[in-house]
C-alpha cells in the first residue's frame, strides 16, 4: 500500500522532551518488541511495515524535522519536506505530487494518509490496509477511518455516519463538542475522526490542480509559499458527497499529554534513575547522563532533557502548555549586570569557567601577561574581536586568545561561553607547595 | 580573638550539591545581606568579621577544599592545608602551630575552635568572642560552648555540666544517646556538644608537643602523616580535669540534611524554576543552565546540579544516604577503568563534559553522526588520531572532531579534557534544499 505518513507540529506538551524543533513523535519512549526503546514516528513506521512489508511510505514533514527522521528511520526513507508550514491539505497535495513524480506510483492506486501520532497496535494498520482495498471497490470517492469512541471526549472531532454498519456513508462532520453534545453524538453512533484518509492518487491530484496550477511535483514545490493554509478536512472532506467511513473498534490513544504518555509506558523509568521503596506510580525519564534519585514521590511524571526538567503531579502535567510558553519568553538575569562567570573547575595548569553575557553587552577582557585563553561558545552568537580581528561566534565555534593579545566579545543574544584559561607550563607557586608534596609521601 | 574554622569532610546528605570534592559548606544556598546567596563557609566568614572586625581566622583544612575556599573567600584568606585527613585533634593542632609561626599570636594569646557547619546569627559569634574573655579569666584550661537543646535529640553529643549557671564546670561527656537517655540529660540540665573549644594557644601547642616532637609549623607539616587519627574531643577534652561550658540559648541549627536546609532557605526556589499555583511546600534549587517547571508537588525538595537531581518528598529526604553510595558504586563510568567522564553542563545546543583518560589507556570514541565534538585538554599529555591523523597533546591543546570522523585517544600521563559537544544547528541536505531556500522566500 501507498502511506503518507503526517509527521507535522511543533509541540509543548510533552515539554521537555519535545519542543519546538523535536516534535513528540520523536521522543523515545515506547517499547520495541526487541526492548529498544523507539519513537512514536519508529513505532508507526515499523507497525506499517509488520503488516505490508512492501508499504511504499512518503513522510510528509517540515524542514527542522528531516534530519530527525533520518536519524531515526535510516537515511534511505522518503521524505517529502513542505518548504514552509500550510496545514494538512497542501502538505498531502505535495506528498501526493511526490508519489507520483519521484515514486512513479500510477493515479489508479490507493493511497491513505495516516497522522503519525496515536498510540495503536497493528491490528489498527490492519484496518488501514483494508481502507486500500475498499478505495479500489470505488464505493466512493473519499474514505475515512472513523474510531469507536470509549467515552464522550470533549477533545476529539466526529463523524456522523449514515448507519451502524460497519461501513457506511458520512452525514456530516461535528468540531470538538461539550460532553452533552458528544454524548448525544455518540447515541447517533458518532465516530472519532481520526485524520485518516483514503483515495485514489488522481483523486487528491485533481483536487490538488483545483487549488493552483502547477506541471509536476518540483513545481508545486517552488510554488508552496504562495499557498493558502487550510486543512484537508476542510478544504476537501468536509465538501466532498461521496464520502464514506469505515468503524474501527481497536485500542486507539492520542498520547499528546504526558499522563497519556505515563499511560502507555511499559517500563516506569528510562535512564540512570534510582527510585526508594516509598515512591508510588511515578514514571520517570532521564535523557541526560547524570543521576537521579526519587524519594516518596507518588504519582508523578519526571521528565530530564536538555531542554530542562519536569517535575509534575500526573493529572497537572496536562496544564503544562502556558508554563512552557512562560520560560521561553522569560529572561533569568538581573537587568544591569553584564553577565557573569563561575568557576568549573581547576587543574594545576588550567581553569575552566563558565561566562555568561547578556544581550547586546560588550566585555572587555584585558590582555592577559601570562594566560592562554580559549573561549568555546556553548550558547548564543556574537562576536569576538581579538587583536583588531572581528569574527562573528555562534555555538560549536572555539576562539583562542594567546598571552598579551587585546581581546573583547559582544553579545548579540544571550551568550554562555566556556573558558579554558592555560597557565604556560612553569608556575610560580610559594615554597609551601614543595613542603606539601613532601609530607604528602607520608600519607 | 583568634579563631581556627574547621572546614572539613566531604558529604553525600546534600548530594547532588555537596559531594567529595564540594562539600556541603560550599553550597551557595542562603542569603546574605545584600540578597546575594553565599555558603556555610562564606556566612561563617562573614558573621565572625561582622562581630570582630579584627578577628584573626585560619581556617583549617584538606587540600582539595584549598581552591574552593580561596574561590570563595578571597586569595588572602589564610588556610592551613592538613597534607591528610588525621582527625580533629592533629588539624588543630597543626593549625595552632601555624597561628604561633605564621600569624605570630603569643602562646598567651586565646583561640576558639569553631566548626564551620552550624547554621547560626550573630549571636551566636557574639557567645564565641565572649569565649575569648572568659578563657583570659583562668577559671579552667579549656572552655566549650553548650547548646541548649530544644529537644531530646538522638543526632548529638551532650554535655553534662555540674550545675545549671551559665557557666559551669563539666562532669562529663556523653555520645549520642537514644531519645530516652536524651530526655534524662536534659532533666539534668545536659547541652548539646557544639564542637566549639576555647583556650590559650600554649595549652593546645603543649597538648600537640605531647602527641609529637616537632621544632615549628613546618616540622610538624611534615609529620603529619605519620599522626594517629584521632578526635579533639577523644584526646584533650573528654582527658581534661580542668574543663568548663558556657550555655547559649541561641538558634542552632545542624543543616546536615535536605529537610533542615529547606528550614533556613529564605527563598523557596533558586536558579531557574517555575512552580504552578497547585504547589505547596516546596524548594527546588536548580545549578543547571536549564529551565524547571514543577507541578503539583507538595512537601518535596528537588535539588539540581551536574551532579545529579534529586526529587524528594521532604521528611524522606534524609534518607538519601544509601541511595547515592548506591550510585557513586554502579555510575555511569567505564567498566574496564579506562578513565571516566562527567557532564558538566547541559545546553539546548551543546553539552560540557570533563572526561579522565588514565595513564596508558585507550579510549575509542567511535565518530558520532549528528555531532561536532571540540577537546580542550586541561591536564596531562597524550596523543590524539582523528581520521589517522595524530597529532601530540597537552594542556591547553584544542582538538575538533567534525561530524562522522573517526577519533581515537591515547593518554601518556593521566589526561583530563573538557569536550564540547555541539549539535550542528542547520545541515548541508539533499539538493532539495536548493529549491526549498528559494521556497522559503515566499512563505
Amino acid at each position: 500500500m501507498n502511506v503518507i505518513l503526517l509527521s507535522g507540529g511543533g509541540g509543548k506538551r510533552l515539554w521537555p522532551l519535545s519542543n519546538d524543533i523535536r516534535s513528540k513523535q520523536f521522543v523515545r519512549l515506547f517499547n520495541d518488541k526487541n526492548g529498544n526503546y523507539e519513537s512514536m514516528v519508529q513505532r508507526a513506521y515499523r507497525q506499517i511495515i509488520s503488516v505490508d512489508k512492501n508499504a511504499q511510505i512518503v513522510i510528509a514533514t517540515g524542514k527542522p524535522q528531516v534530519e530527525l527522521i533520518k536519524n531515526q528511520l535510516g537515511s534511505k526513507v522518503s521524505v517529502c519536506v513542505e518548504p514552509c508550514r500550510k496545514d494538512t491539505f497542501p502538505a498531502i497535495a505535495l506528498a501526493a505530487a511526490y508519489l507520483k513524480d519521484k515514486k512513479g506510483v500510477s493515479e489508479e492506486d490507493s493511497v491513505v494518509v495516516c497522522p503519525v501520532d496515536p498510540y495503536v497496535d497493528e491490528t489498527y494498520y490492519q484496518a488501514v490496509k483494508r481502507l486500500e482495498t475498499i478505495v479500489k471497490e470505488e464505493t466512493a470517492k473519499l474514505t475515512l477511518l472513523g474510531i469507536e469512541p470509549t467515552y464522550p471526549s470533549e477533545k476529539y472531532g466526529y463523524i456522523i455516519p449514515t448507519c451502524k454498519e460497519e461501513i457506511s456513508l458520512v452525514k456530516a462532520f461535528k468540531e470538538k463538542p461539550d460532553r452533552k453534545k458528544a454524548e448525544q453524538y455518540i447515541e447517533q453512533g458518532a465516530l472519532w475522526n481520526a485524520g485518516i484518509f483514503a483515495f485514489k492518487l488522481g483523486y487528491i491530484l485533481d483536487k490538488a490542480h483545483g487549488m493552483v496550477e502547477f506541471t509536476d511535483y518540483s513545481d508545486l514545490y517552488l510554488k508552496y509559499g504562495t499557498l493558502t493554509k487550510i486543512s484537508f478536512d476542510y478544504a476537501v472532506a468536509e465538501k466532498e458527497s461521496s464520502i464514506q467511513v469505515m468503524r474501527y473498534f481497536g485500542e486507539w490513544k492520542d498520547i499528546g499529554t504526558w499522563d497519556m504518555v505515563t499511560d502507555v509506558m511499559e517500563e516506569c523509568t528510562k535512564g540512570i534513575v534510582a527510585l526508594d521503596d516509598t515512591c508510588q506510580n511515578i514514571n520517570v525519564v532521564n535523557e541526560l547522563n547524570i543521576p537521579v534519585i526519587c524519594m516518596g514521590c507518588k504519582n508523578m511524571v519526571v521528565a530530564i532533557s536538555n531542554n530542562g526538567i519536569l517535575i509534575s503531579d500526573k493529572e497537572r502535567s496536562s496544564y503544562i502548555k502556558p508554563y512552557v510558553e512562560k520560560i521561553n519568553s522569560d529572561n533569568s538575569f538581573d537587568k544591569d549586570s553584564t553577565g557573569k562567570y563561575e568557576v568549573i573547575d581547576i587543574f594545576p595548569e588550567a581553569m575552566v569557567q563558565k561566562v555568561i553575557i547578556k544581550k547586546g553587552k560588550k566585555i572587555k577582557f584585558h590582555g592577559r601577561e601570562f594566560i592562554n585563553e580559549i573561549w568555546n561558545i556553548v550558547a548564543g552568537t556574537g562576536k569576538a574581536i581579538v587583536d583588531g580581528d572581528e569574527k562573528k561566534i555562534k555555538t560549536g565555534d572555539v576562539v583562542k586568545i594567546g598571552v598579551g593579545c587585546k581581546c573583547t566579545i559582544i553579545a548579540y543574544t544571550d551568550l554562555t561561553l566556556i573558558e579554558i584559561q592555560v597557565v604556560p607550563n612553569t608556575s610560580e607557586e610559594d615554597k609551601e607547595l614543595d613542603i606539601l608534596n613532601k609530607a604528602e609521601i607520608n600519607c
